[in-house]
């Protein structure tokens, strides 16, 4: 870098600074901007500021462009600065001076913050199907295996009998709770920011209303500077949702890695999917789920890295709000990629039988006769006392092939259908084919 | 320390360590565990394992002590363990060994966990209330406030008019949508863990939907694993909804300590709310809200400390868990006081008036009147060029004493009843009323 | 709080929240404020702005306060704000006037500044001395089961043989790595803020050079912007220490917990120091070393709290900064606890024996086989081929009993001496000795 | 993805997912490894596991790879795992079966280590030299503008005289206490991991004292399993190193950011440098230093990322410990970056002259009125009262050109000379050139 060069070399260096990973993120931004201008221009030619013909060449253009992006044959052309120039460049070029008219009554800050909203919220509902699909998987695999016990611990002790049932079918349940954060993150994403212009509202008047029903938004955020100030607030909560859905994706591979080493021995997976070497036939590295362990940290990291680039600023846009999607972009990315190798992984899971019927595991019974004793009449100090002695003189030899837990949620009674349900309401509160029957009314005029 | 001792230094040493600040949190918990136990005993009831006398006489029991905490008079004795031991044992010395009976069918693990989120419902709805009075203070504010014209910013540089009425209502609205995320909290909160056990259920025949009525819960963890692991998780969701509300009350206060720099002089406070000296007469010192601000960066950091504590941990209760409550207990505690706080300043800010009048701000209104020369008919370039050369020219005196913007959520437009709306809805949405009449329900009998 | 009431109601409300923790925080510094004051009150005499009498006065009456703060006679009085007025009110009151001349040519936020250093300074002091207790025990623990194998895993998987000398002795060569951290803490702890005034130095011709000299102190805070700016720079520094150190009894205690689990059954404690069950006798509940694995997350989270205060906040000083002490002041006295219950339970750890002679084990060892072979002469491939055949045919039965490690640092050369000599290497750079001895020079005059 | 094939598709699909981005790190690393090989390969002759021809024979072919990565003509060809694959299938392509003879006594693990020990401390080194860059420059600054005043703030609040000499100053020192951390981070990189194989050692007869030597580094981790836990660790120091220096350039650039705001006015740079408009002549973003400012909180963030990777986890390699790169890798260029970008920008910084000329400044210069009457023998008392009297009657009319500090880090005694002390006290410290010397050594043989 030759600092003392200045001018264009000065220009050349601020440049290349401030501009960043941008481009790589403004392609994925590409077709939203485009829905966010549809909507744009014809809410201008409804207050005037556009003609009826002005805004068939816009929308025509504009349609164009959309199906370029979807085919794959859009970029951004070298010196262009970002994706917003690029789609009114292609319109200028294509249809003359209407394609400048497009930029009346929005600023780079309005139009940049809805097509973050719309990315956002289709990024949403790819988590949602991800998860869902995952959620299937283990629902099915808690089923399938809801009559293998093995050993429940706390304090990494062994503690009570358990099952692969309750096992698989926690974190069906968890991810099934987890929707909730993405619905509050959904709730503030699925907000209009447009006509905010640069955070202070605009002199044209402007109908918000008109592009928050164009673009499917289920209402707008009224106040101009709360609508700016969603930058970074917007990206927050998403992250919140992501580090929630981690957090189950985290234990659920934490748990894996254990159970897998060969002291516990409970679960393997076929040779392919994991590394091993040929003088120590014992070893099964579990890398894809180490992997995933990691990765869920790196993801429960992110509200930590946007609350520290947020934090003490003042109200307004500030450039650091551009590093955002850093942050939040290989987020989604990662996110979904965990969500999906863990199907991918788990689909070939395999579980180890009669586990519990070891001797070794016969102390994990001990509540369980005790309890017996009391159903049967006899007094608890007594049960417990019984039992005592028993384990004391090596006396004590349960019945280690079954568990008899009969209430909501045990072993003996899962709950998949009232979980299923769970899932099923959750994802039907996003309401995403409304949504998109909007987008695509849009789309196709 | 004399770690030579054994015995009995050995295990007082190991206690200390363990207890940590559980006696302080525990009080915070002591009545909701009655109430967690008198649902708890009702259940039993209905299921055999206690008498109609017995359960009576545990009723009486628990209702005595219940209102000995609403009193103040409820205390943890010295020796006694933890709030779940003192209450039982106050039932056994007052009512015999009825008093033990109510352990059956539950461990300290659901029965903490239960009483934690009857704490966290509880606490929310404090939250709710606490935001819904500042809420109405800026709502009130912003109305007051909504022909004073302030700058605005972006890149902390002067750019456009803004106002007091839009500055005081964007925090507004922010706080109606924080509400979102305090939703998601409560969701999970408000799931019933009772009848989990030690995380792996019980071989009694327990009604968890009994429970879960009598305690107002909208619904159960319905998997016993799910519900052991909701511990921490709780928690979690909890941090994000605080570290919400933080966020919002961390920009008003950043903005706050700015708009009071002499260099501003946008607003000010009583000198009894302020620090000064007699011979540095311009000095105000804004030492609530540096406060409220850092504070607010503590509760942007619980997030992380409580990731920090669960993160990589398997399946099942760690003591780990233990420490979720220094983090949580403490930082619902400082969101409440910085609420509160808020509240007890702005109800005294004086805001300074005719700030833009000042030819300081003239440039402010460039692309007002750009906007409205194009209103008028002239093409945009036109109108742009002929401002570009009045400001060149020094020949530029717009009227710098109103804004004429009507579009939603603009200056001339604040939309206050949409956004007192959406606070509304929000609240509702809580149904705490239903809740608490269940519990009240309970107490009573 | 009636937040109506003004005037006395007012100021109450805003004291309260201004003041915080402090009361509790400043017990601790109190004695360094003293010291501070001795340093100070010599200077100004130096300089003239005091007459040696007044000096003698002061100084008399600084040690008396000095000794009541020993003997723990030293309280805050109602209604005095912190220590330092205390302090200035008690001087006043026994000696008159001169004691307000104390403050000349400083102000509070240096002489809180010089406080925090000489705590600071003090603490880690505290922290090397803790660490080299928990080293010295490590080491002595390495050398007593040099001989014990125990397997060393990868992956979580079992890889290769390892020993118990190696364990301990791996956390003991951390501690005397961590203790770079805590140099480089102490290097900017031992900075002289004193004379930096409110962070833009003052009119008086301070000698700075000789409260430096007074106080111990190996150099000062030149530019007094710069002093300022230490506030919380210092606390960060400190912070990164802490995590260093947590981060090595972290891996302890994560190792411990799981080593515990019946499973490995490597290591045990006598039964005081764990929680277990009569009917589950298995039960063996490892609460402190989880409580060690979740305090030390804990101690990791605190350089993220401080950064989160610190960051984007501008030059000088900011009420903000208070707050530091909520992080750092318990920080610190729980990583002492930390380390001094790590000692505590070690020094009863047992290791279980011959492990790796079980058969379970023997794959571990194929390396080792084939490596034997290679040293025999035989072509590495020959070699692995033959060990990668009798594995096949289960026709391996390698000597589980010994391993023949001895290069550096392994099985069988565990560089005890080196490790201990880096320990000392690293305690005597700190250079306690000196810094004690100038305080006590100062103290007794 | 098709999850049901299986087989070649389940590789494919594992191998993307477990690979990640290492291939763009590997480049980074490429030189670095086939450093480690060379010393690797002398101490293998050393002890008798290769002959003197062999050895001629793999120096010759490293020494070539070496200069083809210097070249930038080293490329991982496609389907090879990383680049200690690379150079191995170079080597055995090039010369025969002897490349493979490299890979005794040796393992990934510490192979990998190596690697990065010798990036980091190169990349250390590449930090310490920016930093003098900057460094130098501030001092630079600080001296041409010691006699240019400027407000000094409390509580963001006009307090004190203050000038850019002292301003710029304080970055300088600042700068060079933060080589404290970087130097711990470079005592730990410092250390020789080789020998270590995968975390357990090695039965081979290895001299790691040997390579130790060779490589340059100053001390070896001696423990082996301490060796691999320096994975990690080794990046939480090197993150606290990196978050120290961020600090100091975050509130750089937060001044500078606020100083450019137009009530300010403070500092300004060349319109190129800035971005603007035309009709808003007043505005010039300061997109830079909100950048700067941005990412050095994404670099403060980074110690927070990699302890979630590794807490909670046991000794011994996992594969979580792979994603760190991910976070220290970049996160070494981006200072980089801001170390330059600073440098840039400051050397085009304009500084207002006779600010506090202003009658809009006189309060500043109260205290140094009571001073300088104090000086002159009124009792402070006195002086105090007459002072606040004057300002009360509006009678105070103080010097404001210039201000009589004295003392040492004061505005009129920079002690610049003793700050560039300390800035090349810290730099000699690292003795570089010794370790560059050995490198080169073992390049040229």
């Amino acid at each position: 870098m030759k600092l003392w060069q200045k001018d264009k070399g000065s220009l050349k260096e601020v440049e290349r600074f401030t501009i960043g990973r941008d481009p790589e993120f403004d392609i994925i931004l590409a077709p939203f901007d485009v829905l966010g201008s549809m909507a744009h221009a014809t809410m201008l030619k409804e207050i005037g500021l556009l003609t009826e013909d002005e805004l068939q060449l816009l929308l025509k253009g504009l349609r164009e462009i959309y199906y370029e992006i979807e085919k794959g044959e859009f970029t951004i052309a070298e010196g262009v600065e970002d994706v917003h120039s690029q789609v009114e460049f292609l319109l200028t070029e294509r249809y003359g001076e209407v394609g400048k008219k497009l930029h009346s009554g929005r600023s780079r800050n309005d139009q940049v913050l809805v097509d973050l909203k719309l990315y956002y919220r289709s990024a949403i509902r790819d988590l949602v199907e991800a998860s869902q699909e995952l959620f299937d998987l283990l629902i099915e695999l808690s089923e399938k295996h809801k009559h293998d016990l093995m050993p429940g611990y706390t304090h990494t002790q062994l503690a009570m009998p358990s099952s692969f049932g309750l096992w698989f079918g926690s974190f069906a349940e968890s991810l099934a709770e987890d929707m909730e954060l993405l619905k509050a993150a959904y709730k503030l994403t699925n907000k209009n920011p447009l006509g905010s212009a640069a955070g202070y509202g605009s002199s044209f008047p402007l109908n918000r209303t008109l592009t928050t029903e164009l673009l499917g938004f289920e209402d707008l955020h009224h106040n101009v500077i709360n609508a700016q100030n969603s930058r970074g607030k917007t990206e927050k909560f998403l992250a919140f949702a992501i580090s929630g859905l981690a957090g189950t994706l985290n234990k659920l591979s934490a748990d894996t890695c254990v159970f897998m080493n060969q002291h516990f021995g409970f679960i393997s997976f076929p040779d392919e999917l994991t590394t091993g070497s040929s003088i120590m036939p014992h070893k099964k590295n579990p890398d894809v789920f180490e992997l995933i362990r990691a990765k869920t940290n790196q993801l429960q990291g992110v509200p930590q890295e946007i609350t520290l680039l947020l934090t003490n600023l003042t109200t307004g846009y500030h450039r650091d709000l551009q590093l955002l999607k850093e942050s939040i972009f290989p987020g989604i990315a990662s996110l979904l990629d965990c969500l999906d190798m863990s199907v991918f992984m788990l689909k070939e899971v395999r579980v180890k039988e009669n586990i519990l019927q070891d001797p070794f595991y016969k102390h994990l019974f001990s509540v369980e006769v005790v309890n017996d004793l009391v159903l049967q009449g006899i007094p608890f100090r007594d049960a417990y006392k019984k039992v005592g002695l028993d384990i004391e003189k090596d006396n004590f030899t349960p019945d280690q092939s079954t568990v008899k837990h009969t209430h909501e949620g045990s072993i003996g009674n899962l709950c998949t259908n009232e979980i299923k349900a769970k899932m099923e309401k959750a994802v039907q509160d996003f309401d995403f084919d409304n949504t998109t029957a909007k987008l695509i009314k849009l789309i196709q005029g």
